[in-house]
């Protein structure tokens, strides 16, 4: 089971907006050279994210992605399920109302106990996911990340928004 | 992100052959046909069962697939593993040492913060799987499945393995 590339990019890019200094946006093209990715492929996840509420984008000069909350109000669960969608991982076609010992559909109305135990433990997951904030990622990261790069990211910033 | 179609077939299966009389087994078109899943496809799943240990082939006449352990140490984890991997759902690219902020490689000998979170979530997804055995997803279905539907199941292996 493996999670769409577009995951890792996605929360990257939150946390890179969420230290952008007030009052400025990143427009997509700075986003992709930040993050070395193609821009086309960044653009159709950034829109996810918008759709979601988790970024936003201003117009004019200027103009571009900026989160669309508080960091402290976007989980890794919100982005994951922004890019992903919010199915459940475990699919269950209802193969025990298959075969030869199926019967009439009223015994069925309750989902099936594999399929209830698989869907707990996704819940875990998310649990798990709604824990932790961007806001935590960042203050994480101001204390972990080596001091160069975060100089060298808050000066391109400083570039970059003309700051 | 979804898990392969096949784990719901693994997890039926494992849960069928541990209600097998002792000394019986089913081979895979027996199988194929009591879940009404296509056979080949089903011996893939099979093969990855068998490689991991859950089940094991016997030959010879009455021979087919029997569970490879007890059904008390057979985890959800387990299968799901055997047929989907081991490897992380979420993926890091280290996408962190790319861009106009990347640093020398020293920096980054911690994984980054936001692929330690992901995969602790995975990890309380995994812990769940491992706490549900075959054994009490039987027993499970003992107590829910419509009797009508174990009644059938019973007498549909008794016919089949010659019982
Ligand atoms: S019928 Fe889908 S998991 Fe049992
Ligand atoms: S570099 Fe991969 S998640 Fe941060």
């Amino acid at each position: 089971m493996k999670m769409s590339e577009g995951i890792e990019w996605a929360i990257h890019c939150c946390t890179l907006l969420a230290a952008l200094p007030e009052g400025t946006a990143l427009p997509v093209g700075r986003l992709s050279e930040f993050h070395d990715v193609p821009k086309d492929y960044l653009a159709k996840h950034l829109q996810s994210l918008s759709r979601a509420g988790i970024v936003q984008t201003t117009r004019g000069p200027g103009g571009g992605y900026r989160l669309g909350r508080p960091a402290e109000r976007i989980t890794l669960l919100d982005v994951v399920e922004a890019i992903d969608g919010k199915d459940p991982c475990f699919q269950c076609t209802e193969i025990r109302r298959r075969g030869p010992s199926a019967v009439g559909a009223a015994a069925y109305k309750k989902p099936c106990g594999i399929a209830r135990a698989m869907w707990s433990a996704e819940a875990a997951w998310r649990r798990e996911l709604q824990k932790v904030t961007i806001a935590a990622l960042v203050a994480q990261a101001a204390e972990e990340v080596d001091p160069k790069q975060i100089e060298k990211s808050i000066s391109w910033l400083e570039r970059t928004t003309g700051g």
